[in-house]
């Protein structure tokens, strides 16, 4: 009797949900699993649809196939083909570029569905393709987008956007605040919790014991209270709080530099203070490679760091990269979270 | 008789004072202009002390000489020497390192006199080597830094801070004012006049019709106002008003991709509506090779992107790289600004 991947768990699933069917998220999903079908530190499990997904590696003559499935459990380890679970999803929109609530309502049900299988442990992590916002609203979803869906269904109170590539690893306290609202949210405790978080999902990343740097608000951060007191008020007393848990931290540091001593190496990971703090110089060094992971949700989840691009949907123009490097951190990230489970199990 | 260059201009005059003389300015001054010997779209005259000069060049076995002037008419085309314009500055300190208040004075010194030579236009340009804003306080000198003691001697209003590399020219609307109070000054008035400050600065460094993108302030430049009304209410107006006048202006664009699309030539410069938006993304591409210059001046002035680096003073370790650049970028704009004043004479 074949293995079922769940109860036989050697490596893990990864969970990897189909997106808006009309953006690009199901082309470099088939692309991705195609560029890393001999990678073996991970099982995928797609939730999506399996016709639509065959439809497009035929179309891109990629030799990956794809087959419906009911639920994790029921999946062999003995098949070449890639598991969908299609969870009830209706009729898929296949109209490129085009914004259609219904391909906004199965999104939000595959979510729904990955979500679910994460908080049961039946899957080891996630990685989303783009959805489209409105789509999802127009759709019948209550929430504008993954991480208040993922942070409602989980009922966490506080994630954190951070942004991953090979040498950059950024960790923000706030994401999509007006600027002047982000300022307002610098706030020591705020701080010392994002930097919990930080070394918390490093440490389970397989860092022993992470180099983190935290950047000053203000420019040079603030020269000593010339230009700003937040450095003083706010994000030394958090460093310092760090500091005495015996995390490795430093800080404030001057935002404009900090991030290409973290790139050459001296620090592994930086707290940044707002949204295009981070942003700015990641994307400038990371157009294609870049992964977006949510900190702070009971499961592992990274997405890759571009949305659902319509007008490039159906053209064949996606690129991967960032899709391929989701899956591989959220596989590498699993993996260790997963020994560490089973080390304190 | 010998011609004097200022009677017989032929190329630009370029001003460089040599800072504050326990820092790296004299070492970096040297070595560019040693680098540079062979080239001739400038012709050099310090604002220093030529004992310490030619004392260096010995040091490093560099090839140049420097010869004391009393003033600029008093300097020959027909010498190979670099002229040096002592003004009466009192005993040069020199112990690299060391924080001295004569060697703020001597600095102070020398920028009031060569922005007297900028300001009658005895001299086409100025470059200025690092100071320390303590050292000129305690040395007697009522600004703290460059740019406050140039606006104050030429009695202009506003200046802007500005870097270039060879891809990638950022003006700021301000510079060091807290996160708090820059996101105050995100108005239309204040981001009208920094665009056209920027047509103007870069009309007259030869770019015939500059295309000048303008950033958001807010994440995604604010998602038509979903976080941060900025670009609507300020940003987007002063955009409006600047294309009515004919100046090729595109914004708000997204900060977190508008300094790529900049450096892969879409646009030749961006405003940036604070510090760090600019900031960060330079010196993360630019670590050597960035130049400030200072918009709004009434004459052309460029400065190295770093300061008086008092760690490595005296080490020989100190790169000129980004001297060289800025002695470039300022005879290059003042040759513009030389014909367009002879075109319009």
């Amino acid at each position: 009797m074949p293995t079922s991947i769940f109860t036989e768990r050697t490596k893990p699933i990864i969970g990897i949900t189909m997106g808006d069917s009309n953006g690009i998220g199901p082309e470099i999903l088939v692309k991705a699993l195609d560029t890393l079908k001999q990678n073996d530190s991970f099982i995928p499990v797609v939730y999506g649809n399996a016709a639509l997904l065959n439809h497009i590696a035929q179309e891109y003559q990629l030799s990956v196939t794809f087959t419906e499935k009911d639920n994790i459990p029921e999946i062999h380890t003995d098949s070449p083909d890639i598991p969908v679970i299609q969870c009830g999803a209706r009729a898929i929109p296949y109209t490129p570029g085009k914004l259609d609530p219904l391909a906004g309502a199965n999104a939000a049900l595959w979510i729904r569905a990955a979500t679910e299988d994460a908080s049961a442990k039946r899957i080891d992590g996630m990685v989303t393709c783009p959805v489209n916002k409105d789509g999802m609203l127009k759709g019948g979803c209550p929430y504008a987008g993954h991480t208040p869906m993922l942070a409602a269904l989980t009922q966490t109170e506080e994630c954190y956007m951070s942004l991953f590539s090979s040498n950059m690893r950024i960790v923000h306290i706030t994401a999509h605040l007006s600027m002047k609202d982000a300022v307002a949210a610098v706030k020591k405790e705020r701080i010392y919790r994002t930097i919990k978080q930080c070394y918390r999902t490093l440490t389970q990343m397989g860092f022993e014991s992470p180099r983190i740097a935290v950047a000053g608000l203000n420019p040079h951060a603030g020269e000593m209270g010339a230009f700003g007191t937040e450095e003083l008020e706010e994000i030394q007393p958090a460093v310092d709080r760090a500091r005495q848990e015996n995390i490795q931290c430093t800080g404030p540091l001057s935002p404009d530099t900090v991030f290409s001593r973290m790139s050459s190496g001296e620090f592994d990971v930086v707290v940044a203070m707002y949204h295009d703090q981070g942003h700015i110089p990641f994307k400038l060094i990371n157009m294609d490679e870049g992964v977006h992971a949510t900190l702070g949700l009971p499961f592992v989840r990274t997405s890759p760091d571009h949305g659902t691009a319509f007008d490039i949907a159906g053209t064949g123009k996606a690129r991967a990269e960032s899709m391929c490097a989701a899956l591989l951190l959220s596989a590498q990230w699993a993996m260790h979270a997963l020994k560490q489970r089973e080390a304190t199990a």
